[in-house]
């Protein structure tokens, strides 16, 4: 019994959006231990439609569709499926009902366009969509074949998926056994690295362990398979103990774990606070900070001292160092670092100045050269210097300059 | 003449990551007019990597694959796809070479894994990769089929596909025609009532014109096909100015501009300077703002006061307000609004107060609820009230949040 996803979207062909979709069903699938082989992208076409489904009939039992539900003349996904099983479309008052009361409480126009929604396949269910206009549709159009379709809106689908798919999936016997995993993360060690370190661990089957690479993170993928979720926690966590005792301070956290979580969690417990003065990420590393709900418990807050006069005015730096080792450098970080220690009253300050590029770099200061500042409780001060090489585009520069700031934080609040 | 996206990797299959890949590669084959119909993820598995490829070398002549390069035992694509066409690997001792010196420049151990890097199937060429160590290969194992490979580290094959892919695929006679589309970018109004304003041109087949929705924003793409980017340009641009007329201001931007980029624009022009104070957004709104490049000309920085302490202390908000009206109230957005610009001295001044959550929410003040103030050059102050709704993301809420406050200072630089 294996399950495969088609996402049909000329906009995704087009490199236009990134798949959120596939990756939150593929995420859900996995949670519920239903096996999942293939993913498929294909564009708002009958015929290409037709083939994919040609073939999913064929290898899959549940085939679980996403775009192609909305308004427009471009979408084709419920009336191509309903095509290749000879089934006639059919009007549902009961969606229709739903749909002009959606936009009458938005008191927004409903349109004729928007009654094309309420055509389902007969012998279909509706998959009801409590927040958007288009509804799904839940149909077994042969024995041993069930379909999905979901709107290509992420936040309609979560809910969909959530609301009605998962107990319609487990009513029909849908995700009896559990694939677990667990997602251990690490930062300041590369894969190659890693992967030699726990090498002898590629090896085992059940949990499987497996490496991968994001932006300045690995991380290692232990996934069981069992009857419960708490039985492949339980072939897990042996595992995972012995990895993180080999990889010490590396290791940062588990599976939805950010440094900025992990970092919140240690300043929760010691009871400290931290302020932020950015330069080059611009708001980034408050704005990673304060992703997480609760942190107002050991977050300030801080400066944005994009400008120089900003970074004079609000933080205290001296006008004659800026004007001698320029705004990216050490002594500027360090009083920027301790300029938003004082003014916040907090246990620590931390600093972020550095060359985000494209354009600004030179011989001496490279795109890529970025001064991190992390004023401490008692008073001292540590600058650290990263180059994160010219090659690197803005938005890389940018995220490593806060994550590695979280990270020395990390490090210093456990003491290493 | 067509080519597919094969992504190899399981941690796609289990929804572990974005298929960034997928969305790169599609932009690309559409900029070069190779037209495309498929994309599909698949396991590291060897059995799966070739039940893909047969479908592959069936349907299309240019295959390009994602993923599966590294040094670790999952990283299979390299042997799959030699195996599947009987091809021996041999190691080549320039990737060798390559590989070792990369190590030795970044002061790093060389592990034994590694070298596995340099195994490519017998008569293939090396496709080279200048930022990391796995290459990979171009080969055509069959006349009138082609294959590329890379690695999954993002920015590794960005650099690969631009510096050695492209060339090659040109000098093969790949990417003659061009299809070129533009994206007209839309705030403010509603994918349905849109697609009702714009309904003739849905027709219109070259160029094609296409809705979708994101987060937020509706985007119409139009598409034309034609022997080279200036004819299509010319196909696409008398409809796009027709589309930008009825829209009006909800136009706000076409293909790769974003709000960001769009006010920094209008404040260049003016010669205008902004600051923000951001509460519940945390530095997100002045993130957004510094992820242009060249924004230093207009952006000061600002403060982020997520704490009450730090509305008080930076911005002069009235405690006895904050006390009586709670931090999420139009005149805190006031107060720190017109704080924040009197501090940084630019000509406006925006400021966001809401409530995020997924806590923090009463009947009173639901989650959702966002104020946004606006301080003008005239030094009045405009403030605008959201309730974005119970149900949307924390995520959901700040992005939109900062969005919508770009929204309004382009309305007002624009003079609407």
């Amino acid at each position: 019994m294996a399950a495969e996803i088609i996402c049909v979207g000329t906009e995704l062909l087009l490199g236009e959006i990134l798949n959120s979709n596939a990756r939150f069903l593929a995420g859900e699938l996995a949670r519920l231990g239903i096996p999942h082989y293939f993913q498929t992208v294909v564009g708002d076409n009958i015929e290409r439609i037709h083939q994919v489904l040609t073939l999913a009939v064929g290898r899959s039992q549940l085939i679980i569709f996403t775009g192609g539900l909305g308004p427009t003349p471009d979408d084709l996904t419920t009336e191509a499926i309903a095509q290749f099983f000879n089934a006639p479309l059919t009007e549902r008052p009961e969606v229709l009902q739903d749909i002009t009361e959606k936009f009458a409480q938005r008191r927004r126009q409903m349109t004729a366009n928007n009654r094309k929604q309420a055509l389902l396949p007969e012998g279909s269910q509706v998959l009801p969509n409590p927040t958007g206009t288009a509804p799904g549709l839940i149909w077994e159009p042969q024995p041993g074949v069930t379909i999905l379709t979901f709107p290509g809106v992420p936040s309609e689908l979560y809910h969909m998926w959530q609301q009605t798919a998962v107990p319609y999936l487990h009513s029909q016997g849908w995700g009896r056994q559990v694939i677990h995993s667990q997602v251990l993360r690490f930062w300041g060690i590369g894969e190659s690295a890693l992967a030699t370190k726990v090498a002898d661990f590629f090896t085992l089957t059940n949990p499987t362990v497996a490496p991968y690479a994001a932006a300045g993170e690995v991380r290692l993928r232990l996934s069981a398979r069992a009857d419960s979720e708490g039985a492949a926690i339980a072939l897990i966590e042996p595992v995972a103990a012995q990895i993180r005792a080999i990889a010490g301070a590396d290791y940062f956290g588990q599976d939805e774990a950010t440094l900025a979580t992990v970092v919140g969690d240690l300043l929760k417990k010691r009871g400290h606070t931290v302020a932020v003065a950015e330069s080059c990420t611009g708001g980034g590393l408050g704005a990673i900070l304060t992703a997480a709900p609760g942190s107002s418990a050991y977050f300030y807050g801080g400066v944005i001292t994009y400008a120089n006069a900003a970074k004079v005015k609000q933080l205290g730096v001296s006008p004659e160092v800026l004007a001698q080792q320029g705004a990216v450098s050490e002594p500027v970080a360090k009083q920027m670092a301790l300029g938003v220690k004082a003014l916040a009253a907090t246990d620590w300050g931390i600093s972020i100045t550095g060359i985000a590029g494209p354009d600004g770099g030179t011989e001496q200061k490279p795109v890529g050269l970025v001064y991190i500042g992390l004023a401490r409780p008692d008073g001292g001060v540590d600058i650290f210097d990263y180059r994160f090489g010219q090659e690197r585009d803005r938005a890389t520069i940018r995220e490593l300059s806060a994550c590695h700031a979280l990270d020395r934080l990390r490090r210093q609040l456990l003491g290493l």
